[in-house]
Formats: structure tokens, sequence, C-alpha cells
């Protein structure tokens, strides 16, 4: 049984730990939360207790679902005490500051897998096995659409590093994970069309990014801060033998005729219905890791290139040119 | 080339003097009808000529499209002129007439076509393509849905032989023409549920048929007087290999994404719609059989048998008993 | 806290332990099966204890998974310990029996549920929900498709009460529950096509159902004990309005484009699949309604209508005879 | 009856002779070739007659669909006589080229259409119809997916003017159709991963590009030279209130249920058969616009307009760097 304990009792925090508290091979050491009063909340309800900051770097692992400015901090705290980490995207807004996180995380030797989700949730994870098993050769052209149900508010977008690292991070890294290589040149195109007061905040809400391999194969991405049909998660791999797609996730199969025709339902709401089973996943992939002693993926590096590339839209879409790596 | 008399200028006889008059096998002789306006404008817009009866028998073959209780009339006046002829369905509501009727063309010898179009529409042609080629094994569950639109008149339901005769005869001719073998039992229940008029007329716009073969093959069909969201027409064969589909066709592949949902058109709104491309195809195997010598399928006996099963379902219908066949 | 305990450690027992282990508000109080060591695993695995069959009777409620032939006897014994009651269906394949027992659970004025999970799953749920709320109108014509994967051994069949008391009185619950009224007449047609053994076993494999209600209402069921593409259960409700419908569950998104097509996963292959969702949420509403003290659905009077609907199937199979009921 | 000549008897050729020799109120006045077999067999199979190129231009419009070298100096001669003229795209590979024969054409006010078909496609028509009449606000994200189902041989790509003029350019039209507005930055990137004679040739066969307009819109549009599942033509509309997409056709409903999964049939093979009722409706649009005097569109203007685009796009792949328009 691995000792988990969870930094942060907010929104990604409670999902970890409900998913550790239910885990056959984990336990729920405990929630350590400036705000006691979440912590507290959050480990009733798992069956568990209110740690210190220090007291969870006791635990076996440590999973950080902090504010992001915190990050870096802690996987550092956990490297000194030699724990596994789990720690939620992005390590931190800094490539500087991330690098020299996991130089940290390097001498000490310990396991740290990044919180890219996507690429556990079950259809992204099918499509990213039929193509390795062959189903269409050799990719050449992938297409990632994903797009918000609703824009955050300024106040957040203004901390957030803008849409780039923010939101299409994600993305970034999903295209790495699927095209099995590392993007050498990133354009990136962004608008402000959904709510004048991202745009005030100094942040676009519509986005597009093209990507181009080493190898040749092309990538693009797009990105929306609203969508009125729900939380829009598509993947399409085009290859040479095919072409293989993954697409949005309803609540029921239940479909209506009418004379306004054929009418399904929309795209599940957000993130924590989308990834749901992405979540629960993911924990397990770090727990089997750790436990086994293999490498969790995705691990530091995944993340600073994640970043790297957000890095790299970000400058493009303010220069209109685009960004070699 | 087919030389080809339409008698009919109605609706029927409008599809198919067009079709007759674009194919390049064939040449429209002129249109045959009592109303003699009527005639005069569909052989204006095919560039042909308006015939009398007599005229018409005079074409190498005769298609007739007027009102049923002409059509065995007609088709034992082209056996006697030796002309072939492809008739509407039904040849007559009475089974005794289409037998009497059926001898005179077998002593003629001449050729004769019956109207079930929908063994002509090219999803459902392909989709028996595809039973023949084994793709399911043998059949075992035929389930046949079919709806119309809104319901007729009640006056034009009281001379029509009633719901099982006039409209689902297509698909008892459909379930004989997948499933390979003659039903032995008919099973049916009707009720009037959305027209009071069409049950004082003595009818019933809503029903159900169960089918079993010789072979114990099961089929079920449905049959509505109203679709609010089109001509639903569908057929299911469920085999031992598989179960192969034919689903309804929509104007475009539109869709829709709201918060309401994901929405596509509505299925094509009726008959003249959905098998324009089966009238075609229907007619021009009328034409390659006539020209080649080789016997015309759906015949005179397939005639013969869709109208046993439908008044074996009206019967049924009526005594709330099974008749065996 | 209600204490449930479960009697019967066999697949379904370990869902249902499964489940109370995991409800916010109840407690599994132990699990009690003559093979002990089935008991011990399964308790062991939901961190609970083996309980003797008498014990079992002492907690707030029990859960009767155990093989059929057992059913009545342990609901009556609940009955007598004034214990609430879910049990798997059917109560008893014999209808006397069934009487006999609910009389018993009248006199004691026990919640008794039965365990006609599809009422619960979210599709089926979500499309009741939607024609109780006016979507589309009266309910004209139900059509209910449901095909087992595969056969299961004849020595099973034997001793089943046949298909229709043992699959097929699922969908006759369904039909029940959508059309909100009873049928009066039965017709049905079974055959033997897919194994053999099940007709020396004197069953069918494949049958069809046709109800009536006496407003008229139509509904057709087909069942087949074999689908080589999953595990097949589709609902269509055509009404006055338009028609819903609730299709078949994948277990991804994940789609194939190639020169064979387009083509999406198959149907999730058994009822513990298909099914994972629903059984969660008849638990759910057996724990609100008992510590609420409102009245469970489906009870003890929809169990034992469920299985007179079969019974009429059965005999209205054999002998080619519609049913009244 | 507007008389049209019809100037190359090649593919494209053929399909606007028998949609002119069909339409109720046009007349094809003949095909000319230099190739007089090719025109003889063309103009037999319409009940047309073979003309010369003088007697061509004696017709009341000229429908260009020789190689696209002589379609400049074909416009200008119908400018001299007075004709309208219907030409295939593109007006010529060189910008200078187009502007000086469009000067001509507007010297002698002659009316012009291009042959950018797809905006004719019932689909996508369709789909404009619907973004205009406001079911999705304001355009923010415009995806348009375009794959040829294999590649041409290298000696056509030598003499294209390569991928963006020869292929893309329909995409492009597409774009300012549904953009409504006219790109201002174009970025685009290509890679030859289908043929590598393609590349020998100069040409890329797998290609991106990214648009934005001047009110901020975002497009992007992908090209491959294969796709083994047919032609996929797609797109996708993101607005403020909802998404429209249109999809890809297929020749039947017909669907395939297996242990492999739930398969239908692969997209319409290529352009002949996918734009079939467009090459109908744009022949219609010009007949009409020709009769009735109104300006046709797309005209020179949008033929230009495209070519500046693809142009744009054929440098910005060659240098990595946008271009501004």
């Amino acid at each position: 049984m691995l000792s988990i304990a969870v930094i942060g009792a907010g929104r990604i925090g409670q999902i970890h730990a409900r998913n550790i508290a239910a885990h056959p091979n984990a336990r729920l050491a405990g929630v350590a939360d400036p705000d006691a009063a979440a912590a507290a909340r959050l480990a009733e309800t798992c069956g568990s207790q209110v740690l210190s900051l220090d007291a969870a770097f006791g635990a076996d692992a440590v999973l950080i679902g902090s504010p992001t400015p915190t990050h870096a901090d802690y996987i550092e705290r956990a490297a000194v005490a030699g724990r596994a980490v789990f720690c939620e995207k992005p390590i931190d807004l800094s490539a500087d500051r991330v690098r020299s996180c996991l130089a940290a995380v390097q001498r000490a030797g310990i396991p740290l897998m990044v919180g890219f989700n996507r690429r556990f949730d079950p259809h992204f994870a099918a499509l990213k096995r039929r193509m390795d098993a062959g189903e269409i050769g050799r990719l050449e052209l992938l297409t990632i659409l994903s797009r918000d149900p609703s824009p955050p508010p300024p106040a957040y977008v203004a901390a957030s590093g803008g849409l780039f690292r923010d939101m299409m991070i994600h993305d970034l890294d999903m295209a790495r994970f699927l095209l099995g290589e590392d993007p050498v040149e990133v354009f990136a195109a962004g608008s402000c069309l959904v709510d004048p007061g991202i745009g005030a905040a100094g942040d676009v809400d519509t986005a597009t990014v093209s990507l181009r391999t080493a190898s040749g194969a092309l990538c693009q991405i797009s990105n929306s801060r609203r969508a009125t049909y729900g939380y829009d998660q598509r993947i399409e791999a085009h290859g040479a033998g095919g072409l293989l797609r993954a697409g949005n996730v309803t609540a029921t199969t239940v479909e209506l005729a009418t004379a306004r025709g054929f009418s399904t339902d929309p795209a599940l709401p957000f993130f924590l219905e989308r990834y749901a089973a992405a979540y629960g996943a993911e924990l397990d992939a770090f727990i089997t890791a750790v436990t086994t002693g293999t490498r969790p993926r995705p691990d530091g590096e995944d993340g600073l290139k994640a970043l790297l590339l957000a890095d790299a839209a970000t400058e493009s879409a303010r220069t209109h040119q685009p960004v070699r790596l």
C-alpha cells in the first residue's frame, strides 16, 4: 500500500484524494491545505485526516494539487525528503524555474509524474494504442480541437500565463504524445473574440497553432474559451493507411427525432465529467510506476517540453512570426 | 431503344415518364390518360406526345401507373397485344382477380414486372447484396420499420384496401425479398391512434406484424401513418455472423451543435425524395430484362404473394388470430 | 447508515456488495453464502465480514442475490424478521409461489424491491424521463431489441424457465415501464436457430413478441441469444410528436477510417459492463426508498406482472395462439 | 433557352455538357476540342454537335473546360465576342495574367463565373445558408479538412502550379466564402510524405494553412494528396452560438455490425461522385444569372483572390514566414 498525501484541497485535489482513497493499492495519508476547513472537509469525506505540510512530506508520495506558484517549491521539498511526486501541470510558468526544479529532482532521483491527464483518457489512450499498433501507418497530419465550455474570469486569466500556457499546453503535450517526436517549428495566431475582458487582461480567447516536426509531420491545434455545446475535445490522426479519430462524449445515447431533425445530447459539460476516467487511470499509472520502480510518464521533461512549446506559441502569437525549436 | 408508353399521368406516372425519357436505352412512346390536359402537360415536359389508350398498347412496352382498379384490365390488354408490362403495385386488391390476370399473362408469355420499388433502393439493395455475399451468415431476425410522414385523407383510406394492403404490402414484399423464403405464419395487430377518421373508415393507422418462415426465421414489421421527423424507412437484418442495417436518408450531412445538443436533418420527407434513385434503378432493371429477354423481378407471382400476406395480416388484425399460409 | 447484508457471493452478489460498500449512506453488514470461501473472498475485497444466513437477517436490509429457487423463501424470512428486501429477479418461476410470497410481504409490511436493473440504466432512464416530460407526446409504437452476446450452456437453459422467463422478462418489464399500462394481448414466436442444444433442452434461442395494451399502443420485442457485435440493448419509442431512442454503448468513441469504411467499437460485451451504472443507480434508489420510507419500485407486483407476461409469451410460443391477459 | 458551347471534351467538360443538355433552360450548342474524336463522342452522347472553336464563340455563352493555359485566352475571345463565360478554375496560374484577363472582361462587360463548384455542394451550401441565418452567431474558428483519395502523377504535379494553387485553392475560396471577409495573414507548412516523386517535382503532398482576417476570425485548412477512406471533404464552423459542420458523404447508409465493431461505407471516391450535385447547381446558378442579368458568383475577382491566397501560401511554405495580404 503506497501512502500518498494530497497537498491542496481544491477542485483538483478533491478528485485525486477520492481516487487515492478508493484505490486498492494506495492509502490516503491525509490532506494538507492552508485553508484548514477545506482540508478537514476533504479529509472527512475520504475517511482520512488533516496533515500539516511538514507531515505531508512524510508519506511515501505526495500529490501536489495546490496553486501553480507553489508547485516547484513543493517538488523540491519532496526531492529533499526523497518522496515520489505527482504534480499537477504546470510545474511552473517559468521554464528556468522548471529546469532548476528538475535538476533537484534528478539529483534526488525521485520519481516525478506531471498531470497531463488527457493521455489517460480512455478514448485518446485507445487512439494512441491503435496508432502504435500500426492501424493507420505513419502519422502525417494531426488535428486537435479543444474548446472550453465558457471563459474563465479575466482575473484568472491575468495570473494564468495566458491561453497557450494555461489551456493549450494540454494539447501541446497531446501533440508530442501522438506525434512521437518534438515539433521544430511553431506558428500561432490568437484573437480575443469571446470576452473583451480577456483581451484587456492581455490574453487571447481563440487561438490556432501549426506545428511541424523534423520528419515533416504536420499538426494543427485550435482552441476556444467558449463552446455552447459542452466541452469539445477531439483528435484526428491522419496516416498513410487511414484515419483514427476520437470524438466527444455525451451523457447518454438518447436521440430525439422530430420535425427539427435528429438530436443527441450535448458534449459532457467540462473536465470533471469528461476526464473522470482519465484522472483515475492517471493515478493508477502513478501508483503502478512508483510501486514497481518504473519511470512514470509524463514526467518532468514532458512538463518542460510542453511549456517550451507553449512559450513558443505565446511568442509567435505576439510577434506574428514562427518560432524554431 | 425500347419504346415505352406510360398509362397514367399522375404522380407516379410522372416519375416513370421522366425516367424513361432520360434513359439511354428507352424512348417514351407517349402518355395516355383520360385527363387529356394532364397527359398533355406530362408529354410536353418529357418532349413526347399524348397517346390514346389504344395507341399506348402499340408501344414495345407499357408502364401502368393508372388507378389500381384499372391495373388488371390493362395488363390483360397488354397480354393480348403481346407487350411487356411494368405495373405499379398492386395488380389488384382481390387475390382472385390477380390470379386470373396472371393466368392471362402466362398464356401470352409476356414479361410482367410489378413496382415494388424499394427492392431497388440503393441502401436496401446494398444490404441485400451484402447478405447474399454472406456478410452476416444465415438470417435469423429481420426488423422492418416503416412510417409515413402523415396520414392520407380518410377518403383515400376507404378505397385503399386498408393499411396492410396499401402501405405494409411494401414491407411484406421486402420481407419476402430479404428472407429468401415465404412466411408460413402471420400475426398482426392494428390500432387507430393517429386519426379517428381512419378508424371511422374501417382502417387502422398503426400496426405491427410478426412473420415466421418454415425454417424458423422471424420477422417483425411496424407501420405508422405518421412520423413527425420525415419518412422513416429502416431495415435491420440480424444473422448468425452479425447485423446489417440500412437507415434513414437525410438531405444533407450538416450537423448543428448548441446547448440543446447535436442535431442533424430530419429524414427525407416522403417517397418521391427517398426513393428517387430506386425508381430509376427499377426502370433500368425492367428495360434490361425486356431487352435481354430475361425474366423481370419482382414479377406477378411476387405481387400475388405480397397481396396474400397483406390479406392474411388484414384478417389476423381483425380476428386477433394468427393466419397460417 | 443503512446496514445491508448480501446473500449470495456470485457474480451479481459481488456487484451489489461492492456498490453497498462504496455507498455513502449504506454499510455492508456482511456476506452470506453456503460457499464459505466465496463469501470470505467477497467480504475481504469489500472490507466486510462473513455472516451466517441467520445473522444476515439481522441487518436493516437484505439483498438477495442467491440462486432463484431460494428467493421466495429468503423474502419470507426477511418478512418474518421485518427487514427491507432487495431481491434479484425473478422472485420465483412459479406465479403461484410469487403470489404467496407477496402475500407474506404485504402482511409484514416490509419494503420489497425487485432487481429489474434496466429501469435504472442512464440511457433508458433518460428516455423514460423525456417521454414523461412530453417530448414525443402519446406513445404509440414501442420497439425493444435485446440480444445477448452468446448463448448460455444448455444446462443453464434447462433450469432457467426458458428464454421468455429468463431473458425476455427484462424486456417485458421495460415494456410495462415505458408503456405505462399493462398489455392485454401477447403473441410470441420462438425458434431454435443458434444452438441445437438449446432446442434439445426444450427452449428457443430466438424470439419475438407482440404486445397490445387496452388503449391500443403496440409493442414489439425481439431477442436473440447471440450477437457477434456485443450485448445489443436498444429501445425506440414512437409517439405522436416524435421518436426517442436509446442505442448501444461502446467502450470508446474512437473511429477508424480505411478503404473498408468507417468503423467504431462493438457494443459493450455484456451486462456487467453495459449496466454497471444501472446497478449503482438501482441500489441507490433502494437505499433512498428504505431510508425515506417511500415505496420502492419496481416492487413485488412489478415482478409478478413481468412473470405473468413471460408465462403468457411462453404459452403463446408453444400454442401459436395469442394469450389474453 | 440559353445556348451554351462547351470548350474541352475532357472529364470536366463531359460533366458540364451533360448537365447543360439536361437543363430545362439551356441548350447545348455543341462541343469544341482539338481532339476531334473526343468532341464527337461527347457531342453524340449529349445529342449535340461538334463545333469549331470559332463557332463555339457564336453561342450565347461558352463554358471553358479546356486545359488551364488556354483559359485566359478563351475568356478574352469571349469578351471580344460579347459572350457570357463560365470558366473552370483557375483563370490562370499567373496573377498578372488573371488581372489583364479580368480587365478585358470588365471592359467588355460580359458576365464571368469561375468554377469553384464546392460553394454549390448541397451540404456546404446548407452550412453557409444556416450560418447566414444566424444559427451560430459570429464565426470565430473555421476548420476545413480536404484530402484527395490518391496522389496525381508527378508529371501532373509539375504543371499544376503546386498543391496550394491546384488543390488547396478550392479550400481557400471556401474559406473566403464562409468567413465573409478576406484573410490578411497566411501561414503555410508543407511536407512531402506521400510520394517522393512529388517532392522531386518540387511540390508537397501534405500541407496546412493558417489564416487570420482583419476582424480576428481564424481558419485552419489541411490537405493531403492521399486518404485511404475516400475523398475526405469536411468543414466545421465554430461561432459564438454554436458549431455547424458538414461531413463526408457515403454511397449508402448501410452499417455492418460484427465482432470488429460497427462499420459504414467509406467516403465517396472522388469529386465526380462527391460533387455531382454541386456541378448541377453551379451550372444552374450560371444559367440563372446570365438569363436574369444578375452578376454571377464566384466571379473573376473571386478567382483572383483565391489565387493570391494560394500564391501567398506557396511563398509561406517556401520561406517559412507568414505572408501579409
